[in-house]
């Protein structure tokens, strides 16, 4: 039910495996391009009843449309792909429906296209599905919807709906919340500040180029997960600004009233908390703490990365080169990057490889003639 | 003066075009490593009064040093490559030395390695080298930094240091502390959650692993910009948290007292804001605008890119493989990702290129074999 991105590229990964699918969406011209695209038939009157149905429509219509599901299919497993799951669970328990068919799951696949057209049937491959099983769901339900994810090569998890939500919060709605205000604050500047900045603004900004209108109804939806984070966040920028109250130059730029900042700031940061550089080294160090616990290549910790800078002609085909000489090093990348510098281009591409085999990289590509930056 | 990363660098460069260069560095070792690395020789009793001094040390000493070069060579030009440039003009300022032989510069080069053993000839190459000329600084002064960043193949780019100390602050110091504090807020969580992480994630808190000794320096010699750029974006941050405590739904997570907070918020965000989804929506709206002023490859503005996602092999030889048919293709790629999600390798390769180029690349590599999603 809802013949979307997901909907559609979910249908022609099954259509691929041979199993037979039902489409239906309100908007008729959405469901024939899926049908034209062969995600399957659309519904028929009298048709068997399914023995799977998969809500894929916009976040604030998913509730209604799974307690529709229940009651028109009442042996069917109902599941869903809203990207938020307990306002479903709570809106189901509210039209006092008892939703032991009903499994939610989010499929966590690219948003950056919409719509049947943009389909693909293996959009979901290698992507985590996160399952949400309640407390009265089906056994039986549960499995069902951990063989359709194992079916189109998707990655089940396990999650209680809680904790998914409180998860993609932190993870997801959160640093897209903190890209977009940075990004924001840009529009104040001049462009040559800007044009003076390096690859950390270019990362930190990247996803503020996300969909407004999306966002808009994945914030709204997540709204007290989201704003659990984010007021922790603001408690630690106070603790931090308070800091920098402190330490600032009087009659440095933006200190207007340095006095009144630095009581302000030691007021903000609380008794004991002691000399106020520490307090930034400390928040700095914590940050370093947590990047360790971001996952890198494999879900494996990135602890063990180095990088190998290299300079590379900017001419077609010198990327193929390098990677041509990295092959023959029989080192695998990790990860990629090409910087950017204001006026020209670099050329330098910055090779991730685990830490053990970033200075054997640099002496093979060295020995092939590339030139290896320290 | 100071023979670390920079100054050992720089003195490299110099020396590789035949350029007399004195080093001295208070501590012997660090100049035994560069004399030893031939950036030059140490200065010697008598020897004859350089032409142009460039002071390499840390922030908190610049200033200090800046002032005892001026006195000791009357004729000689004296510049600095501390990364922030006001606090060192009050000092000289509040130590009576009328500066008009010294010129702030602030060469912006990597920071991942320092001292001398770590320094190249090749480091300040295609990097942007500010220099920050005072109302009363010479001309012929300005002109001979200008030479010496020409000379070692940096850009410079003129700016008053305070302009420089706000763009930096908004550039690099302030996503600097969001990223620390998001990855902070990491700690807390489950790994699970962590787990299910994506590109997003990842890219918001990369440099969140940046050494905290150095950055609590430059945060604390930068204090008043960095804190006048991070209480703007808590002043979004404040409205954002008042639209979703508004539009939050009572019950879920996180949400202890809905109506307490729908009010808190709605005070927050003040009279007139309007509908609380439209503050959303417009937060992430101003986070495109802002986004489409951050460079890219060649200064260029970022906006006429597009994405290639190509499912390639996690084995030896394969991104080379790649890179050559985007090289066959005739294709200049201005990025490049590796996408990673948990439990395996994704193989997919993000390759960013010039809009017009998209389609015709994605046609090439499909003709060549290649697996392009959608």
């Amino acid at each position: 039910v809802g013949t979307g991105l997901i909907g559609t590229s979910l249908a022609l990964a099954l259509r691929r495996l041979g199993v037979a699918v039902a489409l239906e969406d309100r908007d008729p011209a959405a469901l024939a391009v899926a049908v034209q695209r062969g995600a399957g038939e659309a519904v028929a009157p009298g048709a068997p009843e399914p023995g799977l149905v998969v809500v894929a429509v916009p976040p604030a219509a998913t509730a209604a449309v799974v307690a529709g599901a229940l009651a028109r299919y009442p042996a069917a497993v109902v599941t869903d792909v809203a990207s938020v799951k307990v306002p479903v669970l709570a809106a189901l328990g509210q039209a006092g429906v008892a939703p032991a068919r009903y499994v939610g799951g989010h499929p966590m696949a690219g948003r950056e296209v919409s719509g049947p057209a943009g389909a693909r049937a293996d959009l979901l491959e290698d992507r985590a599905w996160v399952i949400t099983p309640h407390a009265g769901a089906d056994d039986a339900a549960v499995q069902a919807v951990q063989e359709l994810a194992l079916a189109v090569r998707a990655l089940p998890v396990l999650m209680p709906a809680d904790e998914h939500d409180r998860a993609v919060a932190l993870v997801s709605h959160a640093p897209q919340v903190l890209a977009s205000l940075l990004a924001a604050r840009l529009l104040d500047s001049s462009d040559t500040a800007v044009s003076i900045a390096g690859q950390g603004l270019r990362d930190m900004t990247r996803i503020a180029a996300s969909d407004p209108g999306l966002w808009g109804e994945i914030l709204a939806a997540n709204a007290a997960p989201v704003a659990e984070v984010l007021r922790a966040l603001r408690g630690d920028l106070d603790r931090l600004l308070g800091a920098l109250a402190e330490v600032a130059v009087p009659g440095a730029p933006g200190d207007s009233a340095h006095g009144d900042a630095a009581q302000r700031g030691a007021a903000q940061r609380g008794a004991g908390d002691g000399d106020p550089a520490q307090v930034l080294v400390d928040a700095l160090r914590r940050g370093n703490a947590g990047r360790q616990k971001v996952p890198g290549k494999h879900g494996a910790r990135p602890a063990a990365t180095a990088e190998v800078p290299v300079v590379v002609p900017d001419a077609p085909g010198e990327l193929g080169r390098l990677f041509a000489a990295v092959a023959a090093a029989g080192v695998s990348v990790e990860d990629v990057r090409i910087e950017h510098v204001l006026g020209r281009p670099t050329g330098v591409v910055q090779l991730s490889v685990a830490q053990a085999a970033a200075e054997p990289l640099a002496g093979s590509l060295q020995a092939a003639g590339w030139q290896v930056r320290g």
